[in-house]
């Protein structure tokens, strides 16, 4: 089977045990994560040929990170080394009214100082089918960004599908251009994404007419333009508390929106990678040519069980979300 | 006060650590547990003199078994050593709609080895006044199916009480007879038993006829083909998630079928041993001469609290099953 | 800004990890809490300068604990050393309907075997605004009682205002005097008080008469045998399971009761502290010169939030209870 | 085989992991230890009947301790509770040329307000060939002390063996007598002693006559004391850090003075407990029939072995301990 | 550069932490490891690309082990699956005299149930320069041995490199045939064996005449009866202590005796895989082209240093390895 | 008593658990650490006032680095906060011949962004009688170097004592001015240093002439250069391995040269901030009028002490290093 290709920073995650805070714990919990290689992982666990490509500093914690994920079946040998450091994010658990927080120390990456030419493209993706990235990727930096044009243009070329989580971060956007611009330019080489209506206006400025039911009216302006995309996908989460959540996942693809049942998500053990279980099932069930229904049913599955898991890798089955999917969540024991 | 002897097997039971998956994690809790055993470590932290009998091999992990039972007051004077290994089992605790997992490897363990003769009931229980074993323990080996068949005819001589939960698991049933042949033969035996539906229909080929409620119906064709059997109980457990069950206890004493209160059990902290939790409190109440109504509660309550407490051991009291049995399950902080 | 000072004994909390009891855990967290000074920390972690008076075994716990509290900011110059031991208190976290228990092994404490000569209140209070007790400093010992009669009487005569927990817990008082004696007269010294209809029957033999509504009775009467008494404070706590209570906060001012909204509180993180998070909020409010509807529901939206957290300290920031106070308990993740 | 009955104080030992020091830990490891428990624990793990007689709080950590000690084997039917607390000591490990640090906090134990008519020595030493104390029981209060009176009378009665660790510890006799009062009183029963030069001058006044060499002067001037002393053990342990000490043993049986090899512990894992470990020993060797040479050998080598064992209990084989005895100490790994 | 081929069983290792005895511990370290495996581990992490091959079963365990070699860069792609469980082993470490210990529990592994047709040599060897094997891997089963058998005749027809670690463990051998007759067979295919004079005694009835120096003269034998074998090399492990090792290595090419210097391993961290480590540092050298002097020093250097790392897998880079086989072992900070 | 102040950057320390090697870990442990301020630490430890001056990011990291020298007794008021991160170094614990190995991430750290106006030093040093900085601080950013250059001045006016421990790490200094430069500028302000023969050499360019003998030589040409510089100190450390070092200090103070007892460091627990606990040992012994042959033995011992102590700080009391000091490093048992 032909490989999905990955692109994005991985950072070290370091996480506080239990729900200790910032200021009392005395430990953290090492795992390695990132947006686009958490959907490479997931693949990977579900028996998909994955490969992630990004830049990692050539010490220990680059090595430690390539491992983290090769351990999980994801190919590593795409990846270049070089630069100054990891970028990093520490997590600390919220609990019922409590929030989760990350704080971030991202600059100066070996990502973000990735020079686009490190990368030869036409090799990275001589055998793939499918290639992913986010929106977070470019906003890195300028070489970042070029690297995602590159990538988007070679996949055009060869005939790749190319997906994209929009994922609209204005704030990380600070090397020259804006999100806008230069989401706007990769949007277009895109065939499936995922985008919300606070994505659409704040990237695309989309904003639903009137007269017209909210979200399939701004994929309707969406695919107006982007011709290219074809299928728009998102989940809607609400938040009852920090360890309380629900979850249900919709598809537009031009023709129908289909939408999931909504998931109860309680006591969550980890809520980070839920987005990116959400892509990797889609993309799962769009290779194995599943139904919109039944793909998008396997992803927001995918994505309540990635909840139950720590770190953030969905280290879910192919069974285990077809149980979910079918509507048994009663969590009864295997033996 | 005379002793509870049970017989069965004990494995080392390695869990993994918090909602840790087994392909991921680093650590494993060490416990030992066992359907009747766990009986009998329950009623020995109740105060009721209590003995296991079993084969581990003649090493640190059988030494380790046996101290674990003898640290909770279980009497081990009777336990036999030789074999190759002890069985074991893997446990991975879900969360949410993700289900928990055991990996059982148990097949050659010292006990499936054990030659009934190495066990002289009459000595052993000499001191008894009840005898308890479960569907599993004969389904491991012709030997231990030859010894609960030795055991039992010894305590029905001596006018000792026996006990079981049938449990039907079919695919246990390896070593050459049917599950039906040898429980129909050693539930001839028995005072009391556990039974559902279920069990009922696949040891004992028993259906509720239509026009009768489901498990009254039920009960009085067991006591037909079974007249030595006077109480037959069980628990209806509702499975919400994995987080969250549900559990309400019966039994059947011939005349009136006496049910409990329905316990919530959310967040489930481990759920391995509350079947046996139930059985130890239910042999409490007949021995202390409860009332139906009271030992059942009792049971119940006891299998509710086993609940929220790690291993497979319920380490409650009596006060805090009373507490519960009288419907105060507010969890108010005893200072 | 003048500081705020509290009076009380600290202890060594010795906890079991996760849910596991007492006599299955191999291992005991350490932290250290009293009700008083769990009250100076909150505060200092808000900011506001907090110095707490006690005294401490001249070994390496008493330094430790003083240590605990510095580290978050509370002030410890004024702590005095000598004596036999720390006390300790021993903490087992319940789930379910399985309560938490606490062993309390503080008889001859450092604190306890406090003289009042070792305190000079004038000094201590030099630079203070608010002075703050509970009813179970003067529970402990004859000193301990005496040292509370003595810096209320400083307090008092400089214009500090005065605030107790009043906290009746009869089977405390062992020295000599009864809980109603010295709560009086303590009492009449006080400003605001933390009091409930089971406290003032208790303590100062005050029921609310039949015609008037509950607590608003009591309030009045409280008032009338202690005119100083400007302001008094409670909370209800619904318990619906150990890993599950709410919280709802109200406050008399001798015009208006003023109540806030009700706090879902699960699954609860660790519920000890709560009372004194409350206080401490409510301290901080009338501080910062907020209203007395916004000061409840900020000690309230304050005890809530400490639920979440592990310790009896309350680290959470102005920021985090200003958004719990303004009905937001999504736990919404902060990037 | 006839028991081994012995009788002392047990205390909650909390440790700090590794090398953390006590104003730095966060966690205390659990677990309980006593001289002469100690003793009986690692009897039973010889295989040796043994049964320990104190007193425990009648709480959780009363039956933890308890529990504690039945793991290992040891007979806990004859000991009572009552009382408001068990004893405690905290531990520090120190390495290189840091001490390790104890910290008692024992005052006011269950053990400490033992009333002697709690005991029944008739009873408790019917079935007994060997009775144990040291001089810290009698330390301890004036019923301890008369409880080891009793006991001592009852054994020599019933031509018991009776040995003791005379122990000397001026600071922790506080109630009245003096050590050397009651010890002289005390040893006058005993059969064996553990004692070394410096016990024998400040309990018994003895110093070496300037002519002779010294500990064997001393042991004959014991004898003169003490007619029923049989035989006198010690070692002598050479301390060149915290984490290297060397270890010989020797045994006067009134003849000849038997010494053993020098034993190289580094590095050390938990020293806590050798003695007692060596005491063990020596009294295996001697139910056992051995020579005082292999006695003291088999002591010396076990109580070696101790300290490469965390706990106060020393969890070595007879296997083990008699390869160290041999002169192997490689630590070859055993397949 | 071509590949490295190791093949042999690879089983779940669960090790005790710190210093805890198997009946004392409460948890267990899950790692993986095997002879052969650990070979490839270590030839990964020093750049040299290497693929294992072995049997596991189709559940966690084996998804987990195949991951753990992964993650450290090893191919896994030629692993099969099926059969009942994963063999495992137990692990006790030592301190001081007091031995480490292993309890094996590997029968009827996924690996012993291996039929030698799963296993197509002429694929797997496609792109290898160097065949691996021990002689653990054929004492396990028939077909196991048989697998040896198959490998080495297509790695001799293909003209690729064979080495074996003999490591005569007669008590394995259950299957039918003796180590003598089995090894002697698949030595015949060897051009580099791991063989000390023990090995060569038991295995190849070698013993060296009395005129001659010992290796020497074993060594000339073993070329005499097997040609093919160009190189012999092995250790001298001194074993001052479970904590305290000395390390040499040696390597007979047929001409000269090359040794290498005694390297002190003190305090010892792990050392399971430190055989493994010298055969990966060998076959290392040898590719590299370094002379036997250098391979010999390499090996036995990176043997040394896996003493200090935890589990089986020698983590060592290759610039550590050449600091110490430089002569410096000062440990020294590398900031 | 008059206070001593330090300043420079503080970073997150991070260390592998044990052990544990970078690439293999699943968690790390939290310190905090910056060389001036560990000397702060161990002197507020002592009982000496101390302050630390730093910037620190405004974010939890910042404020869990001012709670951690907080907690031992260091005064925090004068810390800034702002910028963007803290400066993070990794540490893995090497054993026998493997190093421990340290990975820095500091760059872009709110110290390095220091404003040298954000500090007023005349108000900092108000209270102080000593001032301590190191030639890491001045190695940061030129804002650093600047801030030292202010303090010095200031202090100097002041007549406040200053010490510097050189510390040449040419590798550091990328903001435009070469150590060499920077530090003779510094250097002159000081009275106290800490300089080797190669700091010495690299900084000073000066090397000891051939006739003189080495350290003295050298300590004469320092003061020749820098008239105001009194005392010289440093060690000698002896790098056996990984896990033993040896270590002797030694103090030119203009005339003599003074040295202390070689102390023997085996297993060393924690080696980083030796270097740290030695200055504040002679700090200690210098303000306490102690003499220089005391001065050095206090703080060599002081250094050894901190070597068997867990992170940064030196938690070792004046009793204990005045034990070592004394030449009594057996390790005995504190009871």
């Amino acid at each position: 089977m032909k490989k999905v290709v990955t692109f994005g920073e991985v950072m070290l995650r370091l996480s506080t045990p239990g729900f200790a805070r910032f200021v009392q714990t005395t430990s953290l919990n090492v795992n390695f994560g990132g947006g686009e290689a958490n959907v490479a992982a997931a693949l990977a666990y579900l028996g998909i040929p994955a490969s992630h490509v990004t830049r990692f500093p050539d010490n220990d914690w680059g090595y430690a990170a390539a491992a983290a994920y090769r351990r999980y079946g994801v190919e590593t040998q795409d990846i270049v080394y070089g630069g100054d450091r990891i970028g990093t994010y520490f997590l600390e658990t919220g609990a019922m009214m409590r929030a989760s927080r990350i704080i971030y120390d991202r600059t100066n990456s070996a990502f973000a100082q990735l020079d686009p030419k490190e990368l030869d493209w036409e090799r990275i993706l001589a055998d793939a089918q499918w290639f992913h990235f986010t929106g977070i990727a470019p906003a890195i930096s300028e070489g970042a960004a070029q690297a995602c044009r590159d990538a988007i243009a070679v996949a055009n070329r060869m005939g790749i599908t190319v997906s994209a989580d929009v994922n609209s971060r204005k704030n990380l956007w600070k090397w020259g251009s804006t999100a806008a611009e230069v989401m706007t330019e990769l949007t277009a080489g895109c065939d499936v994404i995922v985008c919300g209506k606070g994505d659409a206006e704040e990237l695309f400025d989309i904003t639903p007419k009137t007269q017209e039911k909210g979200f399939i009216a701004v994929c309707r302006q969406i695919q107006e333009k982007f011709p290219r995309v074809k299928k728009i996908i998102n989940t809607k989460r609400g938040s009852l508390s920090a360890s309380h959540n629900t979850l249900q996942g919709r598809c537009w693809n031009g023709e129908d929106l289909v939408q999931t049942m909504t998931h109860e998500m309680v006591p969550m053990v980890d809520r980070i990678g839920g987005g990116d279980a959400f892509l990797a099932g889609f993309i799962y069930g769009q290779i194995q040519g599943f139904s919109d229904q039944k793909s998008i049913d396997f992803a927001t599955a995918a994505s309540a069980l990635k909840h139950s898991i720590e770190g953030d890798f969905n280290l879910a089955s192919v069974a285990e979300i077809e149980t979910v999917m079918s509507g048994d969540t009663s969590g009864r024991l295997s033996r």
